[in-house]
């Protein structure tokens, strides 16, 4: 039997509020077909949330209301339930481009554009993820197309969220606050890392007011000896007295990612652990109060970095960066000398992080949303240096 | 302070055998370097399990023993406790290179194959990943290189593993059995979805064996509507009496996944579950029995395809794909007309998954290994469909 559409996350109206942007920046370039090959923008453009390793591709057409979306045939019933497109806006390739040296999902992409005529006009295409044999194959197939650039174009589009999507932001902020707390709950000395995080990804699967995680982000969990890196995950260690773990997490509603930081110390924390927390606490409330609507990004940063060096630590690294699908957006962060100039609704993970030897780094962070007059704090678990024992 | 080394899962003498085959294709090709840019490529030359969204590279050079890996300069610490490599092998790039329009951290493997003098040899990159706008800035600022496609070659030295690999791909096996065991101990009516993600999730987490899991791989988890698709995850619902789950996880030790599939039902299955049960039963089998090293990848799908078909289910999709690092090695498939002879070692997922119509879809499969005679199955949870009540 035929499957019909599941609940919705969003309404018709706020895709085609995205598709609109899409296809003003297509006027300008004078583009009559988009495809679209970043996973975030599929999702963003259609609702799709099934995560396939298998290629895929949505084509916006200029000249069509809903885009197409053209993904293996298996995945077919997934995108009928899950995006808010028209059956006829789905078109499942065959098994034979599956695990095939020469074609792919693309050709399938390809059939499509040549179906409606698009051999011969301007077709934009992400650069920015899309794969040299890729690209050849377009180029290949569509030898007469105008082929142009349209990276980052989506991404940009995406910065500044509508507020359905902050309503999603707040819940996924809401599961980021759970499982800082429920690490909070449950570290010990003695405690295998691995069953921490058994406990911190059983609560991002849980989630908050009802509302489950719809993903698990594996977390960054540096403990002990990786506390001067970011980005590792657990050991096969148990957690010690006087262990010092750096978490970073993050609680995901719908493909919406809302990261937060904190430091939890097992036993009394060490002086520099507490100056260190001070610093990175006095920056960040200094970061918070220089954000509104109309700051500047660099200016934002500058204040961050000047709070915590007059604290006694440097800080090197960016700010914060833009948040939303898949948690990072690419082209916004706050760092010096950026000029972005901040809009309401543009979401930041604010990251007072600092690494500042190899051996020894502190992170406490905030998502967080730009308003007109300031700044929401979405994540609220508490601000702290977290003693435990 | 500067770290050290931490436990190494792999001796040196490994990452040289694969240097070794990389340089080999090196030497065929005529190429004095290769630019490495897949994760998982990184992960298999270097050791490298950290994840990092941030841009990085390793260059594999004809003339030196070790590759060079670049990266962000905050990763550094990670690379040196957690690779074979020695210290100057390792190259931090500045915070400069991150959010900026123009720059990034190719610019930094870019300088590397300046100073190594090889702006004008051959360079070889993987353009099945290297995205089109960083291939123009390596042609850009190596113009009178000559560029090489690399593409697929690590995959291919990926897809035969060595008998260490094969000792960690056994530990995450059994990782995923624990997975199923604790699904079917958890799965009750009434239970929401997400709670059943969280047990299982935190299994995948805690491992086996004394062996926690070091990364969780999100699960598919296809209940009720969503049977007949292979690639959603859990719903906001509860499960229900009558509820199938399809469910495919895998457990992950050191970025190596090993993924299974097993279908449970909340009561008494139907006569259709039943008997689509026994014909991927039979199919499994016969497809176990067909495979040794000698035996063509498509022959064994073959025997797959028509053994389901006599029990009366087409099977429509490929009957498996090579696994390794990062889940799907994707050069190597079992599917019909595929001529991949099969070597020891090759390991594979072999999957009878069918999702014969939207509604309507089930699954069972092995992760497996490919030995002089015959099979090694590596997972080793009960065959069956999981009746839970």
């Amino acid at each position: 039997m035929k499957v019909i559409k599941g609940p919705q996350v969003f309404p018709r109206s706020e895709y085609m509020r995205r598709l609109s942007a899409v296809k003003a920046k297509m006027v300008e370039g004078d583009i009559l077909a988009v495809v679209i090959t970043d996973n975030a923008h599929i999702t963003y453009l259609t609702g799709s949330v099934a995560h396939s390793y298998d290629t895929r591709g949505v084509v916006v057409l200029a000249s069509r209301d809903e885009p197409i979306f053209i993904l293996r045939w298996m995945d077919v019933a997934a995108a009928v339930q899950e995006t808010f497109l028209e059956r006829d806006s789905i078109i499942g390739y065959s098994e034979e481009l599956m695990g095939d040296a020469d074609r792919n999902g693309y050709d399938a992409v390809i059939d499509v554009l040549l179906d409606h005529g698009l051999g011969q006009g301007g077709i934009g295409f992400e650069f920015c993820n899309l794969a040299v044999d890729s690209a050849e194959k377009f180029k290949r197939r569509l030898p007469q197309a105008r082929i142009i650039d349209f990276s980052n174009e989506v991404t940009r589009i995406r910065t500044r969220k509508s507020d359905l999507e902050i309503a999603v932001l707040r819940e996924a902020a809401a599961i980021s606050d759970a499982g800082v707390l429920r690490a909070a709950e449950v570290m010990r000395p003695g405690m295998r890392e691995a069953d921490a995080i058994a406990e911190i990804v059983g609560a991002l699967a849980r989630g908050a007011n009802g509302k489950p995680g719809t993903w698990i982000a594996t977390p960054f969990f540096c403990a002990t000896s990786r506390i001067g890196n970011p980005h590792t995950t657990w050991s096969e260690d148990s957690l010690r007295k006087g262990s010092q773990v750096n978490l970073e997490i993050a609680g995901v509603r719908h493909d919406y990612h809302v990261p937060i930081c904190r430091t939890f110390v097992l036993g009394k924390p060490s002086d520099r652990l507490q100056r260190i927390h001070e610093a990175q606490l006095a920056g960040l409330e200094a970061g918070l109060n220089a954000i509104y609507a109309g700051a500047v990004s660099g200016e934002v940063a500058k204040v961050i970095h000047s709070t915590t060096e007059k604290h006694g630590f440097k800080k090197r690294s960016r700010a914060g960066y833009s948040i939303g699908i898949n948690w990072m957006e690419k082209t916004t962060s706050l760092k010096l000398g950026d000029k972005t100039v901040l809009e309401p609704n543009m979401t930041f993970h604010l990251h007072l992080g600092s690494w500042v030897e190899e051996d020894f780094g502190y992170v406490l962070s905030e998502s967080i949303r730009v308003t007109e007059s300031g700044v929401e704090v979405l994540t609220k678990a508490p601000r702290q240096l977290f003693m435990l024992s």
